[in-house]
């Protein structure tokens, strides 16, 4: 099955070892995005994954396409333009020091997108997923209509739909607040990624219970078919405690606990997790497989730098096996 | 004498080791500017240096900071605003391969700057001279009208106001072309720096000859008693030979040549030129030795990593004396 | 109120990546010492700091010059001569492994210090507050002797004096033990951080419990406001627990327990908490708040490479009031 | 057009700065090979690449069609098998210091690729053009076997089949020499790349002069349409001279000469030259322009860290028009 | 007491900072092995060590002698030869995630070394204890043939002789197994480093308890006089708690438990506790203190960047002293 | 024929990448001295090369020794005690910026050294060649003392003696002048390298011809055999023009004239001079041969990091056959 992911991909710019944006003297540089990053593990799984996107006329634009090719992630539906590239600088937290992210994402060619710019038509054929993420619709006016675009084109066209709500709090500027545009835009989703918070800004649901939670949104999305979420204990920056939520058919799974000391980074923990849940979905996995599997994906990801998850099948299966990381493989 | 510049500084990304942009695993991270190389230079020479500008309130913009009261320049009159800092990405070239320089300096807090957020008589209070260049009103027309308002403002107040033409080609996207701005500008000027395309583009005027056209521009801005500009022979991106120009009462000088071998960076070397300038003039130097000074000081900034001409004032003169670079200093 | 420190900043050269010194192949260069760690601090809560030191006449002097004036601390008060800068190099351990300083500061330009280099009265103007360690009086005797002369200015043009005992078994090799020389020196101070073994080796003063024995010390030297201490439980060179204790008013408060796991560097953490008493004194802050305060900044500090407490009073706050780290601020 | 080309990529490994193998503490990772570095450049001119090779299953032969993949080369025909990916270990050299290559490349999947393994018939389906070069040939039996079975292939399906003689003393070990195998595979071409060693040990030709020397290797394959060769004066390591010929119908022509000071690296310049020539001659270019455009991307590509060229068509075109890179490109 | 030991040395090549293999862009550089972690170590701790290998006659071989020379090891018996170094890959874990290390060995000096290449009468002279591991008679058959040759002169010549065990799946190639080769091999060993899985395939021996599989190992093996093995729990990549067994004198002793968090290299851990073992006995100290020398030598090996235990006497004997590590050594 | 250097290693620091001392954020690390220099290129040449110095009980001096001992130069006569090691910080100069050394050697172990400390009769015994430089008497009276002391024994124990007369301006500042000190310590030296005005300050002695210079040194020193110098035409500091003299039985050789462009690091390479010269001398080349082999030595030290002449005796005879390093060598 050919999935479709639709986001923005950005530099990432990251002070080496810890240190603070103000002590840098250099910047690693990673390329990635909550979208791209699902594309790029889905790649990874072995499923034929288009991105699409919309990136500046310079080298920085072709750095970002060559990010993806590199993976065998298909990059033939972007188109350029636009006056730069999103970047967003990540300071590495350790111990009690939070990780910090500060944006420099406005100007950039995904947020002067809009509606007619890409060809939906000739971009979902043959294809049988769509993915986008809160993210898009956050950016600009013109962004959100052109999501909504997006979303109308791959719904008519008979692809499945999946959302990630990644309410991020220093987007949504222009104007329209997360609760006016998302509920039409999910009502065309049957996977659906949240977290508490999320579905109270954009939906304005809460619970205390995560069952009770979830099942307060499936009631409210009827054509939603799987809900998830995941908790995370952040006993200081680099130990979290990490679990994973499915609601489907009715019933809320949870995942086994992973207890993660020694975070490398935990950028695009969540985006793993959804290309997880969307490739269990695509290989008719059941649920309780799918969502362990999901969740073992994203406790990888804790484990490489860098946005992507950059981990094997197997890789993940092993910890979702319980492999505790304790040995060598020789 | 206490000097004012007035300009944008940038956080510069270069690739190290003449990478490629799309090659760069990692940046090195510079801040500099055209006026803001000045007046670190200035401060260098001993001079009691002011920088003023508008910087984001986020850690880069405190980096920016940081960067100008390591030299100790004045940053008392910055202020804080604006959603974003100024970047520029530098490739730096080699051999046949030309250095080449991507702007993304659109948005900052420089091109949202507005007359009336500066408070210029405090700023020109005590202060002696005023320096600008033709950057910032190429930026954004509000930024334009900024510096009306700040040239206006020395003026009355009686600071020597000098300027480097410095044009851009990436930038005067907003609607005023350089010539129905600057002329104006460059009326208030008693010292100014600039090359025969700028004398072109600005004002419209062009001669063959150095002193024929140095003197056409002498011509048109009578307030101006030194009037330079350099040429350049570049043989290649490592090798350079460079020279430099002084009009000044109806005479035009001309420095010794400087053949600059194995370049290492010679970005700002025009600042380290005006910077060399001003400091003669305020020494009081006589114009040839004054010339020779700016001349050697830009030399020397080919042999200095970033856009900081980090040199003490001992070893310009010792290259402005022929010292070729051949012997080990113990 | 102008905040006056005084003792000797060092190059500081650290193998990267926790590399032995006999493995190393480059050093990471930071600048440091334990009262240009106090001024630093101060600086960054925005209050007027000054340091006073003597460097050599050479690039390395200069660059510990910038190292200060980067930060916005006042520099103009700082003398140059001396043969050389101070270096200490420092093994970073891990797990296991400690920590390890080898001093190579013998002969600096502090070790040549002696009365009458310095114009005390002239640096003094202005100030409020007067900051040293006992590492100065370590140093050697005439460094002792200029420590001496400029308590005694300091306290005669009414400054309220700190001091913060730091013992070094390494120094104190000239032929004066502390005992010899404190004593006298500390008579002058309102305000002192010491710890057990300090306190036994420079007045004699041992006791079990901290209130016990800061209110022996307290006795000892009536002038005293604010007498505090730590103590520092070491599950690992990685992994710290942390506590402040601050005597005043007859009583000793003791701060929060701060568990550090995951620590990026220790060095300065002492300095931290005195830059946080200092802090909280002259701000007036109530003795409880002061501490807690002072406790979070030392907290704080584990998590910043180099000896500078880079941290904002808001981010220190924040981890004061229980901020685990956990969370990536966007 | 379509264009295969088929060889091996290794891992390469170059001590940074210039240093010795044997000084080296880390080494810079590249892949490339004579054949993939065709491949790269044809990608980046826009012409639609695939590379054909064997690679083993481990995460290094994954990471060398990563870095394919990068480029939008096609990777889909490439197979996994063998023990290892060969490597090579660049001293690089610097002025009279030259650059020094060892390999160690022996037993890796392509050395123990087998005729059959290949499914010719496939990779040849809607291809124009075949690329090759005399390396696989040398590496051992096997691989020249199935290098015949290729070119056999390549031939029968009408593709129009190139190859670089590429003659590389370490390689050969296996008991043939070239001129036992190389004319007969040659005489399938109708481009081929050379160089009067390679002339006089594959096919016992020489010549002083290069119009004849050229034009007795025509007469020997009357296939041939294009036939190429070039000089390079080593002035030293970091300053060569170079030029390229052309015959064609019947003409020699020689491009203009290159003078290529301060080197970066000068690895992969013949496959940059190649890769030009296949791009002119597919784009239907004049032999003069071909030629000028192979050299000058020849030129570029000492001025591109690593094998491959990265350069738009522009660049090259602009060096090709004479810019000595002596402009800041802003 | 002159000790020889007898191996493979390989470059071990690992990517920076925890990278992935397919994400590194530069390898870390380290030389280690089993046997020349153990020589290094010995040589650390005063004693006379030689090492005895065959490395390739080229710059990479030569690289390998200076790694060894540089800590003092004899190289003088080492011979040259064959066509490449063993190179081992290394990817670093942390957390979840497992250390992995992928090898390129075969075909190396050693794996063609066969009988007769070394002279082992004159490598034995004046020596007194050969050592030696289950790697070398795994790599191929010659090299196995050579061990034991080795061994026999060894013994013949008195000298005490001891072996790793140190079972690697991706060896043993090439047609035995190790219980082919194995038992009569150790018979001549007095000295015997194993772990359960490697008694159970190299001896077909196995038990729950320790003392009881050491005593059994022991009855196999009449003529060891210390036989060790030690237990590690893998709570992660980053955090492992080790134990030491030592059979002696019929009674099974064990070291106190040491927890080891913030590993950052175990590699080589096993190597060090040979290496304290064989100090213990040869500087004669009673069995409980040799095994936690041992014990703790293996520990402090966590904490040291590369294959070899960069640690004095005194650093180890603190460690087993109970030193956390905690404090900050000045 | 066994050779003894005697001297002060230190710990070089340089800033990477031409970086100013002020700019740089790290320091790359090398241990290098004059004379240690000599020892290494002699070992490098096969020759067992023994070097003498005193150095301080800490890692800094034992990582020294790890330094010497990588390359096998014997380090058993070398003793410990003194306070510190000495350091060097190289920036190094570019094109028209010239390198720069600054000191920071006094009080170092060397520094401290006084007759009697090293056992001359046991370090001479067995040894033919004794080879020291001006550096040592520069030190400190003590040094220079404990140099005659050793000179003294060797000559009594019939050694040939060699000096290079190295003059340091920085150095000589306790007392003595080289004229008082120099002269009878060269009188038992039968080989001498200098330069002219190190010949002038030493020896009052001085001439523009080369030729009638090294005759009246020759005059004066009846013993000397051989006596060298080199000129160094300085066209900047990444391009030198050098040439070596040398005077032996009445005769003045002039050497083949090497042109060094693109220089990586000539720091050292009058000591590749020095070693060339002894090798040549204890080979018993003829003089012609002896001249150039040191001549292409000392040229081959410019393409070499460090302080180390890491060259075989192959690749020196192929510079000084010609060789342009145009070449890749495969």
């Amino acid at each position: 099955m050919k999935v479709l992911s639709f986001g923005e991909i950005m530099l990432r710019l990251t002070p080496p070892g810890n240190k603070r944006l103000t002590q840098a003297l250099s910047f690693d540089i990673e390329y990635g995005g909550s979208e791209s990053n699902v594309a790029i593990s889905l790649a990874q799984f072995g499923i034929d994954s288009q991105y699409i996107t919309r990136l500046p006329e310079n080298e920085l634009g072709q750095a970002a396409l060559y990010a993806l090719a590199r993976y065998k992630v298909g990059i033939d539906a972007c188109i350029r333009g636009g006056d730069r590239l999103g970047i967003y600088f990540l300071e590495m937290g350790a111990g009690k020091r939070s990780s910090k992210v500060t944006y420099d994402r406005a100007h950039s060619g995904m947020a002067t997108l809009a509606p007619g710019m890409i060809d939906w038509a000739k971009a979902c054929a043959g294809a049988g997923w769509f993915h986008w993420s809160g993210i898009t619709p956050g950016i600009s006016r013109s962004a959100a209509e052109a999501t909504v675009e997006a979303i109308q084109s791959a719904d008519k066209q008979g692809l499945t739909i999946s959302c990630d709500l990644n309410y991020r709090s220093a987007l949504w500027k222009y104007g329209s607040a997360p609760r006016d545009i998302m509920p039409q835009m999910v009502e065309h989703c049957s996977v659906l990624q949240g977290d508490p918070s999320a579905f109270e800004l954009y939906f304005d649901i809460r619970a205390q219970d995560p069952h009770e939670l979830l099942a307060a949104v499936q009631a409210r999305f009827p054509r939603l078919r799987y809900l998830t979420m995941s908790s995370r204990q952040g006993l200081s920056a680099s130990h979290n405690v990490y679990r994973g939520y499915l609601h489907t058919e009715g019933q809320t799974l949870v995942s086994q606990e992973h207890s993660l000391p020694d975070i490398l980074d935990r950028i695009g923990s969540g985006d793993a997790f959804m290309a997880g849940l969307i490739y269990g979905i695509v290989q008719g996995k059941a649920p309780e497989q799918t969502l362990e599997f999901a969740a073992a994906a994203a406790a990888w990801k804790h484990y490489v730098h860098g946005d992507i998850n950059l981990a094997s099948i197997a890789e993940i299966e092993a910890l979702a096996a319980g492999n505790t990381g304790g040995r060598v493989l020789r």
